[in-house]
């Protein structure tokens, strides 16, 4: 009988985790750069932390279980709402702004499909304490800048929830009415949208002035505002996201789409908000999405604004091309009288280079052979009348080259 | 009403998770210099994976569950049948042997208590297809070199089971008995295990001999064995484990104590094991155990014998003393209009150093006491007078000496 691993999920095999370890590790050392410190949070978290945040619909779509003290658990959906926990928790008496990323792993129970898996990695970024247009436009440049970091060339699509949120305002103060509205936006289902909007009785003017918005969408970000001041006149919010489009010039980032149709689901999101879409396996697909957001008065802890984003790894691995770092292998080929020596040998090169011995108790020719199979890059030929001369045999595999050098010029070779 | 994270969990902030990093980082820098490649297998499997490994019992310690499709399913305790299942399912054409390390968090149930987590990680590698001496020497030399580099002086203790094995099979050759005998011996409950003994009317002369092999122990490993010799004669077990304290000493391994007594109880240990301790918070505790075990065959591979070991991180993190590497950063200290020529100049700098922008349009003073507070190394003030004059001012924080760069020396200083 065989154990297979469990639906929906990978083994990842050395060849790909050295992949995936060089696109991280790239986006690491921007991340680092901004001057962002890591967070890692537990695996699972109480269930409750997650229907707080969106709602008792979740519910369907997560691992949870009922823990043996008969508590109600999850593995996590995603980190923004336990890294908030977090916050309330432990980081209330920091420094603002607090600027924390992480890597982790998060999981979601639904049929599994190409690309789609039920254990998935996300890289996000949570920057608490701000309400400014900086903070936004700090958060937008550094999630195109990891982006681009790992070669990927992103469509940034930024909104703004102000303007429906005012509109809204005018409709309803009721977060279910609200946010089943900024759902049929988000979904794009406007036919579903006015039908609800007239069983509510909602204005022509109104119905009308919410259409304009959805469609106010273009490469001058600029313009796109204007537009919406004729929508819903002068609001503030819309001179802090001028502002926040300014910045993000001083960035280098200047080619986007405003999009004030942008919804983002649920009521949380308070107001940039925004979506990194790039080429993949012959289709569109959203590799990063973020914006501004109050959470920690949800969850117990003051009135404070955060931003932040998530770039779904898994999506960036199918796109970028980053070759793994090859460090040079040296397989050492010894015979049973010289395999002490071979295994000192190792010991001092292994400071500079990777080393293999034999561990198979293999003649010449095996040794050879292995070294060959998995790709060394170099055989260290270690036999008594090398050890004699002390010269040893280095052979470049690829090249065929072979020639002979004492340790010292060893050494140096691989330094 | 507050949410608090999950009992017997934790979270790592920002200072911790740097120093979890450096330290992560050096048992990497070593194990991948050894040619080994990193696995990652999923965070849950099939709950069948660990009993049949560990048997029914271990189900009281696991965070099992049972998922939406009916399946019996647990966050996994270890990583070694997970990585035999994987190697089961996905490497058996691998050229052997195949090298693998894994750092990952595993999961138990158990009743929280001080250095005893509900969530814990695990660093540790697999070394598959090889039952000679040379990989048994190599894994406990491996995890030596490993602890040795975070600064660790373990004390290593080797024992080879082959020598109770060979006397416990003159007794019974059922698996269930086998491991009832090493199990007291493993937890050293000698009055139990003579009982059970007489119970299974056992010769006074193998009681005698179980005795002797139990408290077969010394720093010379060979005078061990020739102990071991006296008991059971000459096995052609304990010629391969002469052979590895050979090899151990070629690693310059020779400071361990050889104990025939280590049981390390289950039936899939097959010969040479080992256990490493280390002083920490006033304990001895152990940090790191292994050996060579056979497990594929139990998964539906074939008879392919294993070694390889496990090194508790988080007890390495209670001992070791590595600091966080702490890169040198920057507070760039603006006013509102000098905050395009900050953001570009920042944009200039982040490749070489960590540098902050003002994210909460705070004054000088303000900004100059959050540099202050969150420990920034220099401040860079950039004044209207300074971009006119192209000359920053850079304060290091900590001498408080100020100096005058163009924006050439201010690369130049942090290249």
């Amino acid at each position: 009988m065989t154990i297979s691993k469990p639906r929906g999920t990978r083994d990842f095999l050395p060849e790909e985790m050295a992949k995936r370890r060089a696109v991280e590790s790239k986006l690491r050392a921007v991340i680092q750069k901004w001057g962002y410190g890591e967070v890692v949070t537990p695996t699972f978290e109480e269930l409750e932390l997650f229907t707080l945040k969106s709602g008792q619909g979740i519910i369907g779509e997560l691992y949870n279980f009922t823990d043996k003290g008969d508590r109600e658990m999850t593995l996590r959906p995603e980190l923004t709402a336990p890294v908030m926990r977090a916050y309330v928790n432990e980081m209330q008496s920091f420094s603002r702004p607090i600027k924390l990323f992480y890597f982790e792993n998060c999981f979601r129970y639904e049929r599994p499909q190409k690309g789609r898996y039920r254990e998935f990695w996300q890289f996000g970024a949570e920057l608490i304490g701000s309400s400014k247009p900086e903070a936004d436009a700090e958060v937008i440049a550094l999630a195109m800048t990891m982006i681009a970091a790992v070669g990927i060339k992103g469509d940034l699509n930024i909104g703004n929830l102000s303007v429906l949120r005012h509109l809204i305002s005018q409709i309803t103060t009721e977060s279910a009415v609200s946010d089943q509205i900024m759902r049929f936006i988000d979904k794009k289902e406007y036919e579903n949208l006015d039908a609800y909007l007239s069983d509510l009785s909602v204005s022509a003017d109104l119905i009308d002035k919410i259409h304009k918005t959805v469609l106010l969408s273009g490469k001058d970000g600029f313009a796109a505002v204007a537009g919406a001041r004729a929508v819903v006149g002068d609001l503030p919010e819309l001179n802090a996201f001028e502002k926040m489009l300014t910045l993000l010039s001083a960035y280098g980032v200047t080619d986007y789409t405003v999009n004030f149709g942008v919804a983002r689901g649920l009521d949380y999101y308070t107001g940039t908000v925004f979506e990194v879409y790039a080429e993949g396996l012959g289709a569109q697909k959203q590799i990063c999405g973020g914006g501004s957001y109050k959470l920690i008065s949800l969850f117990g802890g003051g009135d404070v604004v955060s931003t932040g984003f998530g770039i779904g790894f898994d999506r960036i691995m199918e796109i970028c091309d980053i070759p793994a770092e090859k460090p040079e292998t040296v397989a050492l080929i010894t015979k049973s009288e010289t395999q002490i020596d071979g295994i000192e040998i190792a010991g001092i090169l292994r400071s500079r280079v990777i080393v293999l011995t034999d561990l198979m108790g293999r003649n010449f020719k095996a040794q050879m052979e292995y070294a060959n199979t998995i790709g060394a890059n170099y055989v260290l030929i270690i036999g008594e009348k090398e050890l004699e001369s002390g010269l040893l045999s280095l052979k470049d595999m690829k090249s065929g080259e072979q020639v002979s050098l004492n340790l010292e010029d060893l050494i140096s070779k691989f330094s």
